[in-house]
């Protein structure tokens, strides 16, 4: 636990909402909310009242837990930059708001992750709002996440972008396995509500890490290439309605490429390409040595995982899933929000659909942001489902008065 | 040669410039123009002063031969979405504004190919500019096109893109190849400043095309696939200082994945990777047949263009040169203009260093467009430029009066 703060990191990360932003927002949401589970509008009005003395009152309020689940899936619905939204309602939603305690949070976090190695749906936990004060959040940006040491020659052992994290994690107190291995699990470090980080090692074998090795060519399992089979995310703001859940992880489960064409072969990851061209017996004087090398550990990702019982996804069927999406999201009348370079695969990239579909991103709230400067600043209200909103509206006042015509209409042959 | 005529298709697709706006980008072209070759601010003036005048007069001007070939470079220069922009210096400018007459275009244009067939670098041939009214323009998109031919089936032999652009080509008496075949060159469509169209037979051989073959797999040479040899775009429109050229065609040479992994392979062109599959033997079960087809594909077009003594690089090389060009623009003082979407090869993208740059589309003029609609109507101004030149004439008036300063100072030392 260290003890010097000087400004809090994650309050700067917040967005800054007015007031009347805020209580926009919330208004928004609580109709959007109406809307999509069909509320009666009297209960809506009753809502909405409630909400908005609240705001007035506290400048804040609690989402109902439905709210909070209905939030939570329109925000990943929302989320221009992940190609598997296809399953959006089916996130699974843990209200964890009254659990404010870092060791608390880390064993939660724990049996988050521990649950979702045994099933392949979405699932997110969500810890306190920001209501005044910043509560406790998690520093690292994955639960798993691999240590990036560097070597007295200058050489990187393990994930580059990690070098920083764990050195900090050792100013923390953490002790490093004695024989230091590019595939090294990095602490969870947890920032409490006054700024002080508390570190909890993971637990062994929580991570159900998978060998990666090719179905037909011996030579890679000697790299000693490893993955954690559940992408968790720990660093990213949900934001629902005008507040800020800073500490929100969720888990989804890996499209091959991610790990295949990014983590393990960027120059600025692990950076194995070669040694994996090499592995493989390939000539890497031949041109088109790294389309081979990244087709060919792409296949040796897929087909660990398929073998460790790990859930996978090919870009392909990725591909395929998010054109669904994007269908079913225009037959409901909504714009899919994408953003293009985050949604087409590094790999083979125009011959998956979404490389020729052209993608929007709305920047619509509710949705998960990193930052104010990256993203978060850039969230702002859906003003088209609003417009769908008061069309609805006016079409069923018209439809009410409609009926209430013919009722008297029918009373009045009845009578005759 | 048609002769119904309603509204005129090319006056529809040049950009709309007010008169001031026009005076602006012919004064800001001049003034970059002097910049970047060192011109005395004399002759600027001088030019300057005449350029207003002809724009006040005539609502129009003409570039001098030194100014047409600067322009048509930085067009080139300023072209966000092409990747070969390294070799700018050495585009080779062909003045033909006085080339008017369809026929004497035709021809030119055949030379144009036939010179560009045998060296590997860049060149434009410049016709008239629109002023007043539109000159001839060309009606193909490129110098080399395949026919599309749907059958009785509804399957479509060839380009899909270019089914309208052969029945087009049929109307105006072109006489298509008995046996209809998958690779049928079209013919060369001009129209007049009247706005009727002319039809010319490509001479046989001109194109220059290469057999696609796998340098070791026999099996692809049985798809009997083609490809020509040299790129020539002639539908873009080169807007330099104001001035329009919508007849500017330019060729450059080939990177491996336009042919490979997009015009042979999307299916909306031939559609053509699953017989290159199974021609090359593949499994189409596996799930990354596309991602093996796709590098196999790309390799087969580099060895035969190789083969044939015919340009072309692999993406690979393309994003390296691409590197280096957007670093020399850097140290020039300028933004490289960069449009991601498309600079970013669809093939092992992520292993591309082009991948992790952060580009931004300046729009800046001079440029090349399809359209006022399509891309340009952004075209605009680099005020970043003018910046520059601002900053740059205070800081030479202050190096004057510097230099000044000094002189008299050393004469006044002299002196006593």
């Amino acid at each position: 636990m260290d003890s010097f703060v000087s400004a809090d990191p994650v309050q700067r990360r917040l967005r800054r909402l007015g007031r009347g932003e805020r209580r926009e927002e919330a208004v928004a949401f609580l109709r959007q909310f109406a809307r999509e589970t069909g509320m009666a509008p009297e209960t809506l009005a009753a809502r909405e009242a409630e909400v908005r003395a609240a705001l007035r009152r506290h400048g804040h309020y609690a989402h109902s837990i439905d709210e909070l689940a209905f939030g939570a899936r329109v925000a990943w619905r929302n989320h221009a930059r992940c190609i598997g939204r296809l399953r959006w309602k089916s996130l699974a939603v843990r209200d964890c708001r009254d659990v404010t305690e870092p060791a608390a949070i880390a064993e939660r976090m724990f049996a988050h992750v521990a649950e979702a190695a045994g099933r392949s749906g979405a699932a997110i936990s969500i810890f306190a709002a920001a209501a005044g004060g910043v509560p406790a959040t998690i520093e690292n940006a994955q639960m798993f996440q691999y240590a990036g040491w560097i070597g007295e020659d200058g050489a990187v052992l393990g994930d580059r972008r990690n070098v920083e994290l764990a050195r900090i994690a050792i100013a923390l107190g953490w002790r490093p396995p004695a024989r230091r291995t590019a595939f090294d699990l990095l602490p969870l470090i947890v920032r409490d509500s006054r700024g002080h980080r508390h570190l909890f090692p993971l637990p062994p074998g929580l991570a159900k890490e998978v060998p990666i090795r090719h179905p037909t060519l011996a030579g890679l399992e000697a790299l000693g290439l490893r993955w954690y089979s559940v992408p968790c995310v720990t660093n990213m703001v949900l934001t629902i309605g005008g507040i800020d859940y800073p500490c929100a992880p969720f888990n989804g489960y890996y499209m091959a490429t991610e790990i295949a064409s990014r983590n393990l072969a960027d120059q600025r990851r692990f950076d194995l390409l070669p040694q994996v061209a090499d592995a493989l017996g390939m000539d890497r004087g031949d041109q088109l040595w790294r389309d081979m090398a990244l087709t060919e550990l792409n296949r040796a990702v897929l087909w660990s995982f398929g073998e460790a019982g790990a859930a996978i996804v090919d870009h392909h069927v990725a591909s395929a899933e998010y054109m669904e999406f994007a269908r079913l999201e225009q037959r409901a009348g909504r714009v899919p929000s994408g953003d293009w370079t985050w949604i087409v695969p590094p790999q083979a990239s125009a011959a998956c659909p979404v490389f020729h579909l052209p993608m929007t991103d709305m920047h619509a709230v509710p949705n998960f942001y990193v930052s104010r400067q990256l993203d978060g600043g850039a969230l702002r209200l859906d003003r088209s489902l609003e417009r769908q909103g008061r069309w609805l509206r006016r079409f069923r006042r018209w439809q009410a008065r409609w009926r209430d015509w013919r009722r008297r209409r029918d009373a009045i042959w009845h009578r005759s």
